[in-house]
C-alpha cells in the first residue's frame, strides 16, 4: 500500500537527480550574489548537497526567501546558505551563510538548476510511434511512445516528444522544444527551445461560423499558428489557429494552463497569460503584456506594452501602454477599488437608515 | 532551424491543399452575390486562384469585408474581386471587381470552401487501432492510429477518428462525423456530421456525489450524452453524460474550447457556447441561446429561446426568452450599464469631496 | 444511421450492466430508510427491477425526490417505490410504497449502487502497452491499451488504468484507483480509491519563473502532487506539481472538471472544488471547503475550515473559517446581496431623475 503522504520533502530522489555537491563560491558565482559567510562557524567541508525550503532546510542545504510573508521563517532556519535580498541580510541566522542579490528568486532558480540540471532527451524513436517516411526527425530528437509524426513535419535537434503527442502533417519543430505527453499540433511552426505541457491543443481550427439560411456553416480556418522561440505553453490550454492571418504566440512569452487563444489572436514578446484566462479572436497584446487568471478579453483589441489585466478582468475595448486595468468591465486599478469602497459605504449607510427606519415602527 | 515566422500568408500550401482557379461568375454563383466588374480594366483572364485578406491579396485572389473595424484597408487594396455589404460597394477601388451581397461573411465562408474544399477521409483502419470484433465500423469511415473502438460501437459512413480517440463500449456515430485526435466518448450517441476538436470530454460521469457518514459517496451516473446532428464541439470541452436523465447538445449548436456542460443539462437547436463558458446541471437552454466567454450559468434554470448571455456572466435564475443579460448576478444589458456608469459617477464624487474636505484641513 | 435521440432512458443497457431485482425490504436495508407499504395495492411480487426519475418511473422502479423544485412531479410518478424525506411522505400516491429518510439523496445512491454495481477490472495488461521492467504492477490491476508506464512506477491491487494513460517514473498509485484514459502523471503519490476522469494532468510542472536579464528563467519545480486516499478528479482538470514542497489534494476531496490547482496548493479533507475554478500557488484550503465554479483564489492565502467561496468568486486574502463570500472582490454574501441592491436602487433614483430632468425640458 502507498503511503500517500510519503514524499520525501523537496527533489524527492525517486522524481529528480541530482548532482553536486558544491562550494559556497560556485554556487555564488551561479547565482551573480555576494557571498557572505556565516558569522559564527564556518562553509561546510565537502560543500552543499542540495536545496530546500527554510523550514526543513538543514547545514548543507541552500534555501532562499523571496516572499515577505515568509519572512518569520528565516529566523529559525536550519539552512547552511540562505539566498536573500539586501534588506534580509541581517536577519540570516548566525549559523548561515548567505547569498545576498537583488534578484534571490532568479538566483534561487539558477541554483536549483545546477543542482538539478534540465533533462536531456536520449535521442531515437519509440518503436511503437507511427511517423511518415516523409517527416525529417533529427537523429537527436526523442520521439517516444505511440506518438504520431505526419507527413513532411521537421523535427529539430535535441527536440524531445513525450508519448502520444502528434505531429500534424507540416508541423515544424525548431531545436531544443519539450513537448508533454498527450500534446496535439497542426497547422504550426514553432521556434527553438519552446515548452508545451501535456495535453495543449493547438493549431485546431477557430471558433468561426457564418449564419446560413439553414443553420451555422462553419467558416475555413485558413491560417497557422506560429510559436516563436522560448515560449512555454500550460497544460491543457488551447490555441486555435488564425482564419485567415496567423494567430502568434511572441518570443519568450509563458502560457499557464487551461489558457484559451482565439484565432488571429498576436501575443508579443514575453506576454504572460496566467490560468484560466482567455484572450478572443483577432485581439492583439503588444510585448510584455501580463494578463492575470481568469481575465477574458474580447475580441479585435489591442492591449499596449507592458499593461497588466488584474485577475477576472472582462477587457471589452482597447488597454493604454503601461495601464494597469481591473474588474468587469475593465477599469484602472485604483478607480476598481475606490468603486468597491464607495459602494460599501452607501449600502452600509443604506442599510444603517433602513434599519432606523424599522426601529422607529 | 526553423524560420519560426515563415508562414507563406492564408492558405499556406504546407498545410492546405488548394483548387481552383475559378471564373468570376463561378464565385458569385457560390457566393449567391451581385457581380460588379472592374471599373477600370477586365477580369483575370485564367480566373482567381484564391483567397487572402484585404491587406495581402493580390490581382487573382478574392477578399472580402465584413467588419466595419477594418473599412479603411479596402482602400488599399490589391485584390482582384472583394466581397463587400452594399453600403461599401461603392468604396471598392476601381481596379478591383465586386461581390455584393447582404451576407458577406457567409459569402466569403462558402469561396474559401470553394477553393479549400473539407479534407475527405481516405477509409480504412490503421493497422495500430484496437477495434473490438463486436463494433460495426463503415467501411467508408476512416480510423486513425492507436485509437480504441470498444465493444457494440458504431461507426457510420465517411467518418473520420483521430489518431488516441477512445469511441468507449456501445458509442454510435452517425454519419460524416469529424472526431478529432484524442477525443474520449462514452455513453453517447452521435448524430451525422458532428464535428468533434480534439481533447474533447464526453460521457464521463458527471460531478454528483451525496454526503454520507464517512464522507462523499459518489452518485451513480445512469444517463447518456446525447449529441444531435451538426453540432461541433471544441478542444478540451467537457460534457458530463447524465445523471438520471440525458445530457443533450441540440442540433447545430456549437461550443467553444474548453467549455463545461454539467450532467442533464439540456441544449436546444442551434445554441452558441463561447470559450471557457460553463452550464451547470440540469440547466436548460432554449433554441438559439447564446452564451459568451467565460459566463457561467448556475444548475436546475431555464434560459428562452434566443437569450443572450454576456460574457463573464454569472446567471443564478431563469432568463426571459430574447433577454440580453450580462453581469454576476445577471441582469440586463442596460441595467448593468447604467450600474457601472451611476457607480462611477458617485465614486468620483464621494473622492471629490473627500478630497475637498481634506483641502479645507 | 443513428437516431440521435435513441437513448432508452436512464441505465440504458446498451452502457450500463444491472442486476436485480430487489425486494422491497433489502431496499430499504441499503437505504437505511424507513419502508412504508403502497396505501393501495401492495408490493410487486418479483420485486424491483431498477431506477428512473419520477416522470418515466414504473410499477417495478424505485425513484426519488431531493430537489423541491421537482415536488410536483410526485404526486403523478407511476414510480413503485419512491425515496423521500419526512416532509414528503405523505404526498406519495397512494399505488407507491415510500422509502423515508432524512437522506433521501444518500439513499438514492445506494439503491442506484445496488442495482448498477461498479465496473471491476479484468486484471492483466493489454499487449499494447508499455510496461518498464522495473515496474511493479499488481496481478489483479488492470491496465488498457496504450497505456505507458515508467521505470519505478507502483500500481496497486484493483486498479484500473484508462488506455493512452501515461505514468510517468517513479509515480505511485494505491489499491483500487480507477484512471480514466488519457490521464498524464507524474511526481506524483496517490492513495486508494482514487478516480481521476479522462484527460486531467497531474505532475507537470508549475508556473514558475523568475525575470532574467533576456527574458524569462524557468525555475526548477522539485516538489510532488499527493493525491490522498478517496479523492476524485474531473476530466481535463490541471493539477500542478509542487515547487519546492508539495502539492496536496486531502482525503475525500472531490475536483469537478477544468480546475486548475497550482504548485504548492495545500487542499485539506473532504474540499469541494466545481467546475472551472483555480486555485493559485501555495494557497491553503483547510478541512471541509467548498469552492464554487469559477471561483479563483490568488496564490498564498488561507481559507478556513468549512468556508464556502461562491460561484465566479475573486478571493485575494484570506477567508475564515465557516464564512461564506462571493463576489470579486470576495465579501460576505449578505454584504454582496446587499451592495447589488443598493447599487439598483440608487441607479434607479439616478436614471429617474435624470429622466425628470429631461422631462422638464
Amino acid at each position: 500500500m502507498v503511503d500517500c503522504r510519503a514524499s520525501s520533502g523537496p527533489a524527492d530522489p525517486r522524481f529528480f537527480t541530482r548532482v553536486g555537491p558544491f562550494d559556497a563560491s560556485v554556487l555564488a558565482e551561479t547565482a551573480g550574489a555576494e557571498l557572505r559567510p556565516p558569522r559564527q562557524g564556518s562553509f561546510p567541508q565537502d560543500g552543499y548537497t542540495g536545496i530546500a525550503p527554510l523550514q526543513v532546510a538543514r547545514a548543507r542545504d541552500v534555501s532562499f526567501l523571496d516572499n515577505r510573508r515568509y519572512a518569520p521563517l528565516l529566523e529559525h532556519t536550519q539552512a547552511g546558505l540562505v539566498i536573500v535580498a539586501p534588506a534580509f541580510a541581517d536577519k540570516v541566522p548566525e549559523h548561515s551563510a548567505a547569498l545576498v542579490t537583488t534578484t534571490p528568486y532568479l538566483a534561487w532558480s539558477r541554483i536549483a538548476r545546477l543542482f538539478h540540471p534540465r533533462q536531456i532527451g536520449k535521442g531515437g524513436v519509440h518503436p511503437s510511434a507511427v511517423v511518415d517516411p516523409s517527416a525529417v526527425v533529427d537523429p537527436t530528437a526523442e520521439v517516444g511512445p505511440f506518438v504520431v509524426v505526419g507527413p513532411d513535419v521537421q523535427v529539430g535537434a535535441g527536440c524531445i516528444i513525450g508519448s502520444h503527442s502528434v505531429l500534424d502533417h507540416g508541423v515544424q519543430l525548431g531545436a531544443d522544444c519539450r513537448i508533454g505527453s498527450m500534446v496535439t499540433l497542426s497547422h504550426a511552426l514553432v521556434g527553438d527551445r519552446v515548452t508545451i505541457l501535456p495535453g495543449a491543443r493547438i493549431g485546431q481550427e477557430g471558433f468561426g461560423f457564418a449564419v446560413g439560411p439553414e443553420g451555422f456553416e462553419s467558416v475555413p480556418q485558413l491560417g497557422c499558428v506560429i510559436i516563436e522561440h522560448d515560449v512555454e505553453i500550460g497544460a491543457n490550454s488551447t490555441i486555435d489557429r488564425g482564419s485567415v492571418n496567423d494567430t502568434v504566440i511572441g518570443a519568450g512569452s509563458r502560457l499557464d494552463n487551461l489558457v484559451q487563444i482565439g484565432h488571429n489572436a498576436q501575443l508579443g514578446r514575453c506576454c504572460i497569460v496566467v490560468s484560466q484566462a482567455g484572450i478572443s479572436g483577432s485581439t492583439v497584446l503588444e510585448d510584455y503584456v501580463t494578463v492575470a487568471a481568469q481575465a477574458g478579453l474580447i475580441g479585435h483589441i489591442r492591449i499596449g506594452a507592458k499593461a497588466r489585466i488584474g485577475a477576472q478582468c472582462g477587457v471589452m475595448s482597447d488597454v493604454e501602454s503601461g495601464a494597469d486595468v481591473i474588474g468587469s468591465p475593465a477599469m484602472p486599478f485604483r478607480e476598481f477599488f475606490r468603486n468597491v469602497a464607495v459602494l460599501r459605504k452607501l449600502a452600509k449607510k443604506a442599510s444603517g437608515s433602513a434599519k432606523g427606519d424599522s426601529d422607529k415602527v
